[in-house]
């Protein structure tokens, strides 16, 4: 297996709102059926699908909670938190931590989209931030 | 916001093992100070850190159980998804699908992490991908 990640799957209560929420911050749906939609991400694709679809896809039981993973954002200053935190919030996103300082020298705040997946939204000096929006270590 | 995500973190009770699977499928630690794990990923990076940790930083309550995400992992052929599911099985993983035909023409099953994460495995024809592994639509 090699060491990458293809497409993140993140299941929505109701897709036509969840797609609005993230067209609402900028995003452009890449190709949609109206029953998945998909948002091309740099060298990834990022889906919506209806969470329970996704659960059966995957044969998992849905507990209806968090379930253990956060998705981040790196921006390119620390002043682009604040803004990408407010945009998400007048679509509809709610904020669960405002921007800050970070331990590692960084500036960070966390919104939820409307299906409560976590986005933190960082800046963070010691990583490189591509042209392209490519991150690396 | 840009179209892209920079980082995916994944939840685990056990951050030792759940490095040591995802070594156990080839992949290597790009930076570590055995807190948090991250490994390169294409234009990403794919993190491992405390679950308690990844909710308490996202200020989310942690139910315990899926929180409604799928990762999905594209092959270059059909026949390496049933090789990239044995791989996980043998590093102490759960097959939830085994490998089959798609409604789309492709080819996919699923395994989950040791900590419940669900991987899909694919194949999809329609889908572009680069010698250096990135996903175009």
């Amino acid at each position: 297996m090699e060491q990458r990640l293809s497409l993140v799957t993140l299941g929505s209560h109701d897709v036509k709102l969840a797609r609005e929420f993230y067209e609402a911050l900028g995003w452009r749906t890449t190709w949609t059926d109206d029953d998945v939609v998909f948002f091309q991400a740099g060298c990834m694709v990022v889906a919506l699908w209806g969470r329970q679809k996704v659960a059966e896809d995957a044969r998992v039981e849905d507990g209806g909670g968090w379930g253990g993973i956060a998705l981040a954002y790196i921006t390119r200053t620390a002043e682009e938190v604040d803004s990408v935190l407010a945009e998400a919030e007048a679509a509809g996103g709610t904020i669960t931590r405002t921007g800050g300082e970070t331990f590692y020298g960084g500036y960070s705040g966390v919104f939820l989209d409307l299906d409560g997946h976590a986005w933190e939204v960082a800046h963070n000096p010691n990583w490189t931030l591509g042209d392209d929006g490519s991150v690396t270590l």
